[in-house]
């Protein structure tokens, strides 16, 4: 694909010592961005760390302090926004934690970039937003209330039609679909967006939020309450034990490899530089469709481990099936993804984990 | 109206002490409950306070303290939450204060809630919720794109069919329609909905959000970049001058009394108790729709001061129509407004001001 090159501008990558931030770093040396890196290195998130590239200019700091956030911002072109908490958490306990972390960073970013004059914006974001997705019936698109948990204990996995009770085809969604946020991260990346896009209406900057899919790849944090299905599957197959698939491991997503994903970041850094007050959201998937069973199925396979076991366990709050389209991406940015399923997945299988979270 | 009365349970008022908040109390006293308040204090929120009645139980503490709010909810069955940072704020520097003081601390709540087995909430939202608001258009309901700086400058201050180019139609609003924060004060109150939204499906509690049109009444206090335009108007006659009316005084809105909202809060409080895993927003507006310039006329003439002077001047991110149907609330929690706005105006024209916050 082609990439515009700028070697005298420089990007501030937040959370850029993180797992898809790190991949972001690389690709941004390669795009030609002089790179500095703000992360707070917070063991919880991150586990050990990856070494950064010596041309990256690197800053210990935390996005939620404004003092630290104004001096990390000078001289700085736009910023890639990727620290985060991520994942659906262990209880609601963690509520505040999401929040400080991702809601209100997002605010002391927005607030030092302003001070700063810093008007370009790429942000983390997630297909979760979208809640459970959309469905077909026989009366067109449906958007499904949650499952019941009498449902789930039955087996009954997939959404069903409120109005004929049976099964519903899951569709495609795009980036114009009603937002539907239904857990704590959920709320906090949506609330990141729409942040940034009050942002933008009153500052007249530009920012682009990437709703990313199931991104795995080298250097996932492995067996963290916040790491992907992907990385608990790796440990498992680590530990020489089966994955452990839930529901029924039909569980339809789209698995994008990270290098992908640190493009599409790169590809959009270079977008907001023509835009003026506006605000975009780009789905980043690969394109075809993948189950969570699939993804266990591939990784026993490459690895040599045991076979998975699908155990019919659930969690509230996951989401049965999220595919979207990345027709927009690929339209507007010119970005499609190139690391292919089972090339991604037989790498990823036997590339070494980062260290445990403490 | 009919209230249902039950002396044996207490309520937790947040920001109880506030302008809103110390209404509610007043409500709740008078249907039976028993009330508690936690109020931050703040000076820049209330400027001075409401002295509250001696049978409330009073506790100074924050919302965003975990350990304040545990021990606050001690013994509480429902709690209406009312403590926030309103209005629209100064310029984006205000945006982490907002963040922390609406998103944070009810995260915090919720957590403490969670802790503490509390599973009732009524919360504080707002119209701005629905960003434009709705309009007719001759090919049907359009929701107009944010209005461009060079209308506003020219003098075309209501938003314009992107097709036509002519002026829109504004419609009444429902709960269901399509949710577009443009500010941060909106992205705050509708974080804070979803938020409680999550945590009726991960808790099986129960949550109303009240989403209040121009809440006035006395007790407001004055001249504050947060309050409402009512009181700018008022402390403007105080001062013995013209109210200054933005834009042509052309703004469409529902001004609702204080004492109407706080009666839905009983409502709504009420309606908690008969829910599970339910969460449910309500407009609350008086029915009734007049215009920024209305109320400028009203209140220069119930004190006798000079008439008001419209300036076109105006703030990106204001609103220019906002007008909701009441009828789910009516329907569901068999609530109407009952102050006339004629007599809510002679009233609030002539009622002390609450000091200037300092």
């Amino acid at each position: 694909m082609t990439r515009k090159i700028d070697s005298s501008r420089t990007v501030l990558v937040t959370g850029g010592a993180g797992f898809i931030g790190r991949s972001i770093v690389d690709a941004a040396l390669e795009a030609g961005w002089s790179v500095r890196v703000v992360d707070s290195l917070r063991s919880d998130v991150h586990g050990d760390q990856l070494p950064l590239p010596n041309q990256v200019d690197f800053i210990h700091g935390d996005v939620t302090s404004l003092d630290e956030m104004r001096s990390a911002l000078r001289g700085v072109d736009v910023v890639c926004h990727q620290a985060a908490k991520v994942g659906l958490g262990v209880d609601f306990s963690d509520a505040p934690d999401y929040v400080a972390s991702n809601v209100l960073g997002t605010s002391v970013l927005l607030a030092a970039m302003t001070d700063q004059s810093v008007s370009r914006l790429v942000m983390a974001s997630s297909m979760v937003v979208y809640g459970e997705g959309r469905y077909g019936g026989p009366r067109g698109v449906v958007q499904p209330p949650p499952r019941l948990v009498e449902d789930l204990e039955a087996g009954m996995f997939d959404p069903l039609d409120p109005q004929t009770g049976r099964a519903l085809d899951p569709l495609f969604v795009r980036e114009d679909a009603e937002l539907d946020p239904r857990n704590v991260y959920a709320v906090t990346k949506l609330a990141q967006e729409q942040l940034a896009n009050a942002w933008t209406i009153a500052t007249g900057g530009s920012a682009a939020a990437l709703r990313y899919h199931n991104v795995y790849g080298p250097g996932m944090p492995q067996n963290t309450p916040y790491a992907g299905v992907a990385s608990l599957f790796r440990s498992a197959l680590e530990r020489g034990e089966a994955p452990r698939v839930y529901e029924d491991g039909g569980q339809r997503r789209d698995f994008v490899h990270v290098r992908d994903v640190a493009d599409a970041n790169v590809a959009a850094m270079a977008w907001t530089e023509d835009q003026r007050r506006t605000f975009r959201a780009f789905n980043v998937g690969s394109g075809t469709v993948h189950t969570v069973g699939d993804l266990a199925d591939r990784l026993s396979r490459y690895t040599g481990g045991p076979a998975p076991v699908t155990t019919g366990q659930y969690r509230l709050g996951d989401v049965r099936h999220i595919t979207a389209s990345s027709d927009r991406i690929r339209a507007e940015l010119n970005w499609t993804a190139s690391v292919d399923f089972e090339d991604g997945m037989r790498e990823f299988a036997t590339a070494p984990l980062r260290a445990a979270v403490v």
